[in-house]
């Protein structure tokens, strides 16, 4: 066990908002305890993005302090589903659907977390053979106006919106494994406070060390507004592709960079003070400070070549106009010499830019699609007039670009 | 199956509050339906009292008119226990007592049910192996303020009294019983009526025929102010020996009579009503219903024949001072003739009237011993003069006679 220079205790502290309590997470190392760090792995979420990156990294810090991550698979829950919705009687994932899950997110999870110092435990391993006894008396341990601390229970009784009987169980079942796996410390966001409290605190009742309590910032989406989350559509997820990273970084408003730099990378603290000023000055500056942000994230999943390769596609489609090397292309077999003429919508759905003609028409006239810098009107776009190699562009991030059918390059159809 | 007169109906009805839906319960006679009776039998509370009575004999009445009844023996609530108190993590009852309980409940039970057409069901059939997937689905069936509807819970919880988790489920399992069993009707006193539209909704849910709740009117205890309740020590007993029942009857405050005739007698309703009204006319009147009241009840458990005894026995010590003879005798080893001299506390905790001279001095001060009609006072009660032969009143039913010792009557010292 190494003890901790003012250095290493700041890069642990850096992204988080509360250690519960704190001196009994810096006496652990004062001590040379060798911490079990729990996570827990929704198998429902399969997907990582880079607002979990800050939490991996401190894992990863920690394991080569000498101290072990245990990941709990959250099987068990995934599998019996929430019964209040539509999935009632009926499990929300299938066994295979879990494991195939759990497989995704472990590949992406090790990408930074070391798998040798990773114990990984299923919560179907003491869930399975739980009994209505078993419940009844770890239900007995907590009233209803302890579990109605937790804001969203509260917010939702209070509205008299349904809140089921359930959903009272879920953390104490998560409180649970903390006492299985006899957790030292468990992480999670700061919406998780209340479970990982919960957690702490039946670990108490049953004459455990406690765990502490470490809440982590949460990275906001790339809307600037909601935090990152698969459900809102706002993520830059480990999977995307290095442009798209890029491109997506690029997107997301002034006022987060900062944020994004704190959180998503690891420049260190008085670098991220200086781009943070930077960026406050806003225009030019504040967009090379993005590149930058960019090229780190980029880097960090796909290397420094895949970052400049990005960066230099970036500039050429959104400053010169040039459409990124990989969009496929349309060919129109037209003979007649001139503009070419597309059926958009056809042209869209047969490069499977859009899954119907109906979601064709409707990014039509919400004004999705340009060419040549301008939007492509409703009323044109049924037999619309294009340049040959002209780059139609959809959405923010992808490109069409439609060309002559030749004999080398025949048409789609 | 039997149709029903008015009269049959009118008994059926006797006693109970609210059947919901009336209109179903009665149609199901119409359609000529084998109705299955639930009730609930709580093992921790073995005895049955007359407040049970009502209830009962309606089981009966129903069986033969060709229903089946279904005693649910909570075995597995009463070993389980409550969590939340000092009970926890361990089985409130062994098995061993839940089956002495039992067993003691129904020989009571059957002393007016028809153990041939009752079907007697164990919880622990289908709880012992519920799996906490069946918990979730269960809970998630309810929601919390559904739950907190229930008048106890919600004042404990506004109070901010604890109310533990677990004990949202106890109702969800009850109800589950309804749905295992297929049960058409359920029986609980008023204070039940929650609970038995839990399981009503549960049947809906899962598809089954919701049972009719019927409540029953509580009977007042002995004290004439709170529910009959074991626990608030105001019970007439089913095992309370004739005598005992006899005293008990003619103690309840008037005004409680006629309830007593309505629920835990036969006595057809006109007859009621005129007793009622002779009640009202109180005195001499008001105790001749009493001990008709007496009479009947006593007559129910032990025959008319230990009824007539008792009510002798009652007109003796009562009206006319003598003890019962049953009566212990203290006797003082005093040659001197006239009065004899004891000491009051001494003699009633040598003849195990009181557990302490405390007890007993504390009994003198309340003016609860009488010696030929007049309060023993405190002063004079360490060197009591009394005639030889005299009675002692001890409380409302308990009696002393003070004898001189003799030869063949040596002191109890």
């Amino acid at each position: 066990m190494k003890t901790l220079d003012a250095q290493t205790q700041r890069e642990i502290r850096r992204g988080v908002v509360d250690i519960i309590p704190e001196q009994e997470f810096w006496n652990a190392f004062t001590e040379g305890r060798r911490l079990r760090l729990k996570l827990g792995l929704d198998p429902s979420k399969p997907d990582l993005h880079i607002g979990h990156g800050v939490l991996l990294r401190k894992l990863r810090l920690l394991q080569e302090l000498g101290h072990q991550v245990v990941l709990i698979v959250g099987d068990w829950t995934a599998q019996i589903g929430d019964p209040s919705g539509q999935s009632i009687m009926r499990p929300m994932l299938t066994a295979e659907e879990v494991a195939a899950n759990a497989r995704t997110y472990m590949e992406q999870f090790f990408h930074i977390v070391d798998r040798g110092q990773t114990e990984v435990r299923w919560q179907s391993e003491w869930f399975n053979s739980f009994s209505l006894a078993d419940v009844v008396r770890l239900a007995g341990r907590f009233t209803v106006a302890q579990m109605l601390q937790r804001e969203d229970f509260r917010q939702r009784y209070e509205a008299q919106k349904p809140l089921g009987v359930h959903e009272l169980l879920y953390p104490l079942l998560q409180a649970y494994d903390s006492v299985v796996i006899e957790s030292d410390v468990e992480f999670g966001g700061t919406d998780q406070l209340f479970n990982l409290l919960v957690g702490r605190e039946l670990q108490e009742q049953v004459g455990q060390r406690p765990q502490v309590c470490i809440t982590m910032r949460l990275l906001v989406g790339i809307d600037g507004q909601q935090k990152m989350s698969k459900s809102l559509g706002n993520t830059i997820d480990f999977e995307d592709p290095p442009f798209e990273k890029y491109g997506k970084v690029m997107s997301i408003p002034d006022a987060v960079v900062a944020d994004y730099l704190d959180l998503a990378t690891v420049i260190p603290d008085e670098e991220v003070s200086y781009f943070r000023r930077q960026v406050e000055r806003g225009g030019g500056e504040a967009m090379e400070v993005k590149k930058r942000l960019a090229r780190e994230i980029v880097t960090q999943f796909h290397g420094i070549e895949a970052a400049e390769e990005a960066g230099t596609q970036w500039v050429q489609v959104f400053s010169a106009g040039a459409a990124p090397d990989q969009a496929p292309s349309y060919a129109v077999p037209q003979t007649k010499e001139g503009p070419l003429v597309i059926d958009l919508p056809e042209a869209l759905v047969e490069t499977g830019l859009a899954v119907s003609k109906a979601e064709a028409r409707r990014l039509i006239r919400q004004g999705g699609i340009e060419v040549d810098g301008r939007k492509v009107s409703p009323e044109e776009a049924g037999h619309l007039l294009v340049a040959p190699e002209a780059v139609l562009r959809v959405g923010r991030h992808r490109f069409l670009r439609i060309v002559r059918a030749t004999e080398g390059n025949p048409p789609v159809k």
